[in-house]
């Protein structure tokens, strides 16, 4: 379950049943994960809706906040405002299995795909979690990417799960975090989701909700206090049902960085922090028969409030990987605390 | 009237009425011309419809295909893809005027802009007519401009008149030229415009629709052989009122290169070489209540009918701002000679 | 006098001498401020270095965070990465002014531009200061952004003052701000400064270094409690010695967008926000002969450092934009408050 | 060996002595071809150097002319400005397969990557061969990739061989091309270096050198005359030993949209055309300890005679690419010919 915390609320938008981004009808996610010695990896794979992605494409955006990544499928998402597949996310060097499991996928799912039909635009994105992850060890195989595509639920699990199962944020351990907000336009309501594979940011920066929480730490901190740059990336999927086109779900994946600036990121050189977003709204039918379609169109004067609505629900998405995350023992013995335990390394309490 | 050729079709696709933008119902052109010995220049204005642009905006994109331009508006229809003024062309040094009356314009229309409500986004596009006119003399007034848009109807002349009235194509006198093509999607008509403000290529590497018209020229010269280099710019406007969204329309302004590359051009250097293209099918409107509008938009599957006819238009619009040009002498007593003139200089014969 | 506060520091990095953007060498900014019953408006010219420009261009690049904006010059920085003008700010009506005003600037400056020689490209940005200030009587001459050129110095004031007269952010009154830190690099020191022309963001989300100020001060209010949205807009200038090339600038442009999210801002829609990265270490001269030059670049692989402080800057800058400014009556007898008398109004004290 | 037409010069620079890309020092072209029954496929490899990529990167951007492709690495390209990989070429479907096996090259060649080292992007690009290839059989392995980059040499091979085996342009059989110009800046000479994998165009537009020798064929078909729209892609990478930093290189790549104008393209809706750009003029160490670099930078403004030869390349390389090919019988038995033999079908005479 999302964070429902007391404390902090991350802005004052109404949150979904879930406080995921399952809110969103249709999405679902699903997660794979690698937990043995060194082996500290996985993939989870969001899918748009439930049906045929190619033959019923959704509209998409990306925004590419630091390219420092290996993100794959961006190109085209970027040409055609579609997105046709799953979004796979999963270790750095494990995205070309990713990618021919994706391909394999598609084309079960499609027997005229690359036949007598074009050839489906598979998304992988990656995070890099060499630190405690055996990552040269390639151990992800094509099955467990067809597994967490068909895993896929409504319900899943956030924190050091999944793709996210090697990865660490603040100098913490972190991974899959969700959330989700509902907003009203013209007397109807809309839900917006959101999911992050984290990996980025520097302790004494972090801040929750403002608080420097971060700071706090790093002070109580006896060693290890030299300066430290983000090395890690974040990949951060937005989901809604609002029928925004592809330049107005742009404009809502460039505010990803203000979420990132808000917990204590400042979208570090070697960080490959890129921002996926996707509307459930309008679908585009790969055979469609029709030149002109009928669709609906978000007004871009009343967009604020799914900017503000976005940006909170990616803030808690992130603190949401860390809370959410357990102290992990990785490659060479390599330990990364998870915030709770870290706080209670430092003495310090923490009530969220 | 635009061209219509015998011998040169400019591709396959039908022509509007007049073979030029304005066959796009609604489109009105502008023309205000100052020649006076060195003063050789003028202000060309495209209103996208009758109406006030502000409070009725149209869907709109750019392509820079060379930025070494300093056309002013860009960002914002970048933004919002939308357009919301009429396109002022004029010479380089002029566009702060040409922008200071644009907004006084569009003041008088909008007795609320700047005052409780934003502010106009006004576009500028230019090309530098310095070697025939007296650019440094700033010539162009806020009434020229203002008169340029007030004088804009469905009929207006091609060449050297306008902002063309100064500009060189292919070492040739050249100005304005314009073209349409006509295509057909879902069994309904749609128009395509072009219009070019073209001060760009070399005379080397001229080509009408593949002929290698220039070289001939350039062969048949006794002197001025050495190399040369692009040094102008070209504005190349696409209007049409198929229902594509700003995305589409940039593609399709992407298109404009193609058609450079027919007519002999680089995207030299110097060249600030810059599509705009606008749908006049879907409105924006600007004190919408609605935050969910109803619009249509293109299927990009069928796009390619769109491209084939644009590209046929621009090229065919360059060749027409030549084709309608006169031999004109200008600053420093500087003559630059028609296609005509400068054929019959050569003792050669061309027919179009 | 940059802000030197015991309070907050924005970050650990050595400040410059004023800190301010001037401490970067070279660098100079003038204000000409109008200030006249409703007339509450000015302009601020900034220019790279005493020489000029157009002779020796700096480095340069630009970053559209949100291109709801009017400013102009931008499209030919992101092609040929110079800058080779001063940077001008002003009301949006008066941008075509400004312009002209700059263009006529150049062209005394450099005989030939527009004759014999290209022309130059003339940067000229804008916020909306139309809520205290009556924009519509574009009260800003030609004259008045000459004088701000000349009036150039490594002294300038902060605050209400040049373009920041009649501009307003997180509902207090701001204008101009500005900061500068100092950065190791091999063992060199080398300086950043920042310089904003800010009028965005409410007040609700305000902080300064995590410390939610705005939100007790919109806590403490009796009645105006509506949500608000941005409609302003903010101009970012970035001036360094460092040698970074022009892609390097558009990074660090790039992450004034996380300097916005940590005072509270979410970019929003009506809000043109844009970043502008100069450096003076490599000049381009006009009029080189030689085709291959030798420059200096940074290592990618260093510019954590200065992402770092940059962000830092930046948002000191922002919140000295604040600081600095004094409660302000202006068009409709409309009060826009100082941080320190919306403090004392709220029975609130503030140490800074 | 690359065309030495008498008839069709393609612009009047030199050519480099093997008129291929591998003039440019240190590049190498490695193929693997796959030929048996409805197998038609293969993969090349272009290699910038011969030493260690990872550590000594080379300045690179890229130019995405039409994004409907599924290319992986241009995003760090575009944030980084440095190749540090082999570009691999094939088809569609194997680009996972091609990704994995690069990975895994470049993991044997840098035994800390992705360890205690970050991961290296690796460059795939694509075309789609299903017409003659039975390209769901996914028949490319990663040995094939490895042998690819292993064969590299500076002799290869033109035509329907490596990745080009499959492919079609024009209508008529096509592959990989390659061509060279020599272009002197302040009296030295340099080399510029271009390869395609040619999988676009219709014939009915084909030109070479203006010459509408597509439109001759097309007319002189008995059947088969229904309109045609552009289905493939094209794979630009251009080489040079200039020092063109990445924005400069960027703007070379874009040019390549001119050569497909030349040659008779539009740069389909369906066609994934990406142009590479690269110089090994200056390095960039992995591992510097410098922060600040000396390097040699382009002027601009004399960058049109490598804009000039640089098309002319290109629009060489895309014909050479289908003279150097043969007729191919495929998948299902489709034949496609090669322009020799669909000349020699309709009657005519072709001399090259």
């Amino acid at each position: 379950m999302g964070i429902y915390s007391k404390k902090y609320t991350f802005g004052k938008y109404k949150k979904g049943l879930r406080n995921k981004i399952t809110d969103v009808k249709g999405v679902k996610v699903g997660h794979v994960t690698l937990d043995s010695g060194p082996i500290k990896t996985g993939v989870t794979a969001i899918l748009p809706h439930g049906g045929n992605t190619y033959k019923e494409k959704v509209i998409a955006a990306c925004s590419v906040l630091n390219g420092f990544g290996k993100s794959v499928g961006l190109v085209q998402i970027e040409e055609l405002g579609t997105l046709e597949s799953p979004i796979i996310m999963t270790n750095t060097l494990s995205v070309g299995t990713a990618l021919t499991a994706s391909i394999k996928y598609m084309m079960e799912e499609n027997p005229d795909m690359g036949a007598n039909s074009g050839a489906t635009n598979c998304v992988v994105t990656e995070c890099n979690d060499g630190v405690l992850n055996d990552m040269r060890g390639l151990h992800i195989t094509e099955e467990h990417v067809i597994d967490a595509i068909k895993n896929a639920s409504e319900d899943f699990e956030e924190g050091s799960i999944g793709a996210g199962r090697g990865m660490i944020s603040m100098n913490l351990k972190s991974g899959i975090g969700s959330s989700s907000r509902i907003v009203q336009l013209d007397d109807e309501e809309y839900t917006i989701g959101t999911l992050v594979l984290s990996n980025t940011g520097t302790i004494k920066n972090f801040r929750i909700c403002g608080e420097s929480i971060g700071e706090m730490m790093y002070n109580a901190r006896k060693a290890n206090k030299k300066e430290e740059f983000e090395k890690g990336s974040i990949i951060i999927v937005i989901a809604t049902d609002i029928p925004a086109n592809d330049r107005q779900l742009k404009r809502i994946a460039n505010r990803a960085s203000i979420a990132l600036g808000r917990v204590g990121s400042y979208m570090g050189h070697g960080s490959g922090d890129i921002a996926i977003a996707f509307s459930t709204s309008n679908k585009i039918y790969h055979d469609s028969e029709k030149t002109i379609l009928n669709t609906k169109m978000l007004d871009d004067d009343k967009i604020d409030t799914i900017f503000n609505a976005t940006v909170d629900s990616i803030e808690e998405s992130i603190v949401s990987s860390i809370i959410h995350s357990v102290t992990t023992k990785g490659r060479n013995d390599k330990v990364i605390y998870s915030l709770k335990d870290n706080l209670s390394n430092l003495g310090m309490e923490f009530e969220i």
